[in-house]
């Protein structure tokens, strides 16, 4: 069965999005969306292992939704659901459990940090605070691309490992019912291209973990004070400035348009452009492309019901795809 | 919510049944359906952990549930399903593993004693041969039982274990979350009772394992022949015998009524019986009792799609439940 192009990426609704996770995620991914078949999931049984607060994740899955919306997903465009609301998933997981060796979960990079982070902590015993469901993490990642029929998932330049898994464990059910039914092995799309990578305050890659992020929908007063509190050195305002090596201009560079952004270079290569000036210029841009998302999460948020009503359209769209795959893996093993 | 009684048990349905299942699990299971209310299930996810081939699983599933219709379940009076038929079933072991620590499973019998196989064979790499089917088996089981809200487990003496990590896992989940569902912790019955041990040829427990068993449904001539095979001393015909330490004696306390059983002892005690004499009595008990029910076992099987017909039916009314059960784990945890 020839397996049609269909590029899945995971919304894992934990806590709020920064700028980071726009540029690096949620801009490609709605950017892809506009030329390829494209399936974007909230991923809220791999938020349950870190989220026990039934509020928080209630607030987390809609805040998700809400965000992507806000950003542009078109839910006419991009099938777009939340990973809950498709059951076939989790009895894919099941059947792939049966495959997959317990070797490959030992090896894997989650879990193996939990694991030095307990090491490194004085704790001999190192499986301690970790629950079976980061255990099995990548068996549930697995179920998610395969039950879709994913061809292509985008990956993270450290996050490679998840989809060599998914390819395993999917080898592994080809390999033994492959007379039945076959996976389509999903390809990584690795972005490691600069445009995706956004530095955080410190110059780091932007990341909740550094504490250097800036968050999304942040109201305008707000993001005007994290912009202006981004560290900067003391060059006087006449003095020529070196852009490249500036991270206010870095992340300009994502928001102005290339005009402008040609500009602000020569301006501060000649001298006469202080920080201040290049921080106003920042604010504007970032809340030129935000402001209107903002109104609409704003919106949206306000509206719960509303969101519930877009996911709930995707249910059937999803839960059909999902269907077809494991009738034919039912099938194959001789459960169906 | 108070729960209403409810006496659950798995068949795990790999390969055929031997007497000792009837006389220690199936026997008891129908007394008890007759007084009480029961859900029985095959397990059919379980047994693809150990059986990959898709053929093998189809008539491992038909032949479980043809084996117990003949022996007498009754689908009206038990609720009698497929695991595979349940996909809420599989949700909730999601959801389930997202609270059960590592720590627990690894000192899970079945899987330590997979390790110890490995060990024993001087394999270095303990979880060699392990699959995560095997490793999640206790939360997969938990989920079983807690997703129907069964609030009684028969299990056999060496498994109490299973039923213990049944109430540790619902017993983390309603720590968290009892302020939205709690469930009920479902209670262990053992029949350790005499009545419930058949031995095998040997003298030792029937088992597959060792070896000693003779087939559920085997045709009368090979009942006949296994029965004659049944190791006995060479005490001459004439002299008075021990029933207590004869197999064939004490299997036929098993079958045969108890005025037959007394007359039987008495014979033997008094001499003038052979081993021959007895293994014809034994031989005629058992086919009195299973002949009726192989003959019907022998029609389900030639009919299949009476069977499938027959679990078809099981389906609505077993995922009615779970998913009532289902729909109050989602509320409590948020995402519902």
């Amino acid at each position: 069965m020839a397996a049609t192009h269909l590029y899945l990426t995971g919304i894992k609704p934990t806590g709020d999005f920064h700028l980071g996770n726009y540029i690096g995620a949620i801009r490609p991914a709605l950017e892809a969306a506009r030329s390829t078949r494209t399936a974007y999931f909230l991923a809220d049984y791999h938020a349950l292992n870190t989220v026990k607060d039934a509020d928080e994740l209630r607030h987390s899955i809609r805040s998700g939704a809400a965000t992507w919306l806000a950003c542009g997903l078109d839910p006419e465009r991009t099938l777009f659901y939340r990973q809950s609301d498709v059951p076939e998933i989790f009895e894919l997981t099941t059947v792939l459990s049966a495959m997959t060796p317990k070797g490959l979960m030992n090896r894997a990079h989650a879990y193996k940090a939990a694991r030095d982070r307990n090491h490194e902590a004085g704790n001999t015993e190192l499986d301690s605070g970790v629950n079976m469901g980061l255990f099995n993490y990548p068996i549930l990642m697995a179920a998610d691309i395969l039950a879709m029929e994913a061809t292509h998932v985008p990956v993270g330049r450290d996050q490679s490992q998840h989809l060599e898994y998914t390819a395993d464990i999917a080898g592994y059910f080809n390999h033994r019912y492959g007379n039945g039914y076959t996976f389509p092995i999903p390809k990584g799309v690795i972005d490691d291209s600069d445009a995706s990578i956004l530095p955080g305050t410190d110059g780091r890659k932007m990341s909740k973990s550094y504490d250097n992020h800036i968050p999304l929908f942040l109201p305008q007063k707000k993001l005007r004070k994290a912009i202006n509190k981004i560290p900067t050195d003391s060059t006087p305002v006449e003095e020529p400035k070196d852009p490249d090596v500036s991270v206010p201009f870095q992340l300009l560079t994502h928001f102005a348009s290339q005009d402008r952004t040609a500009e602000v270079r020569k301006r501060l290569e000649a001298g006469g452009m202080g920080w201040g000036d290049l921080k106003k210029e920042l604010f504007e841009a970032v809340d030129a492309v935000l402001a209107p998302q903002r109104e609409r999460y704003e919106e949206l948020m306000a509206d719960p019901a509303q969101i519930d009503r877009i996911l709930a359209d995707g249910v059937e769209p999803a839960r059909e795809r999902a269907r077809a795959t494991l009738s034919r893996v039912r099938a194959a093993i001789g459960v169906g």
